[in-house]
């Protein structure tokens, strides 16, 4: 896990989109991924909450890199496509991004992701978005 | 259209978002919207194309508007779910998200959306993203 | 939960696809529904194995049951949509499906759903297919 | 394309499910497959529409057969996942599932389908249906 832990925090930081959202890499486990993305008025929607697209791509990058954790090694990964529902409005001081590996086939790689909202620093949250993933190992070239 | 055009630019420029992700509405018409965004390694993913985190946020924006439009007099919308398929890297200098109402219920709403990828000024592009989205109308509180 | 459970059985009696999958309802539990589907060639693709179709159909009635459990007293439920992924072939002599309950709204109840492949009277199985599914409470007429 | 309409129609009708249903195989064509279902009661939900998972099961078959048009030669095809959206009640004499291939990339094909509902034999129909599909190429073993 050292090697993968090191590849993903050297992807992540080359993530040009995760660092103008101001989103963290925080955890790096077997299957899965979790990424805080603090709370910002530059990242809202028309209400004033976290848009739906920022809540998605960290949640995006969370799932892409819980599959790399059980990608062959040398691959890399690709997002072939997700789902995700919005269950309330991205209301928080913070975001929990938890991506997590349910079947790692040949191939494919289905994961499920879900977003956190934290009003402090509460261990309390409730769960914004739940997300059905499909990456793609990709063989290094 | 007129009103609806002007609700729609005003929500657009509250969006924080969509500043941040330097994105421009460029079309609303009655069940279509289209915003067009800039490449920028700002919103890059790991091997320096557009995030599809990115991608996702204007093609989710361009269905929900596109709702908008078709929305009974005075509601809101908020995007219960979307499906999007990334169907290659999304490559090129600038690119247009398009969002097209696909049937209108009483409650819900189906939208599709496109990215479309263009390497330049040329009118030749290429899709680079699919969605399918579900947008709930909400009556004014 | 009698009356539920009452409601349910009597509506997924109804159903006339379920007796033509010859599927059962085996679980009705606040926010779970459990349907069992035993093998059959006369639902098979076209290698011997249960259709996609057959599976879905199964886990798209657990969840809508699923949903019907948390709905506001008298109403029904429609499915919105719905997000499968099928992980491995569906082979198995008997198949479990079970609908969950992530998160009710005050219009939209979001579930997930898996199904089960078992190769006998084992309680060993292999999962086959996740799906993720927007259910909407329609009120009484 | 003949040897491909052979193949499809061979393969359709191994398929016990289709047989099932009563669906028919309609029209192949280059990245496009349609399938015809007569509606019949022993294929309904428990208000006697034509239940969500008999929709699914000939759009998903339509949409895969579509997929196989594009196929590397040799190749089969197994789909991955998809979304669908329920816009209104099945309701219909017959029905006419639609798949179309969006995208044919290396591994991958991404197909839209739908399902259109006929009154009668007239040529006006609803949409009922759209689907968001993900379909595998795989090489002969």
């Amino acid at each position: 896990m050292d090697d993968i832990q090191q590849r993903i925090a050297s992807s992540f930081a080359a993530q040009g989109l995760m660092e103008t959202l101001n989103a963290k890499l925080v955890l790096v486990a077997d299957g899965e991924v979790q990424i805080a993305l603090p709370f910002s008025k530059h990242l809202s929607q028309q209400h004033g909450y976290i848009h739906a697209g920022a809540v998605t791509s960290v949640v995006d990058s969370a799932c892409g890199y819980a599959a790399l954790t059980t990608a062959p090694p040398g691959s890399e990964v690709v997002t072939a496509e997700f789902k995700i529902n919005f269950m309330r409005p991205a209301l928080g001081e913070r975001f929990l991004a938890v991506g997590k590996v349910q079947s790692a086939g040949k191939s494919l790689c289905v994961c499920t992701g879900e977003v956190r909202a934290f009003a402090s620093d509460d261990a309390q949250y409730k769960v914004v978005a739940l997300m059905q993933a499909t990456v793609v190992y990709v063989a290094p070239r």
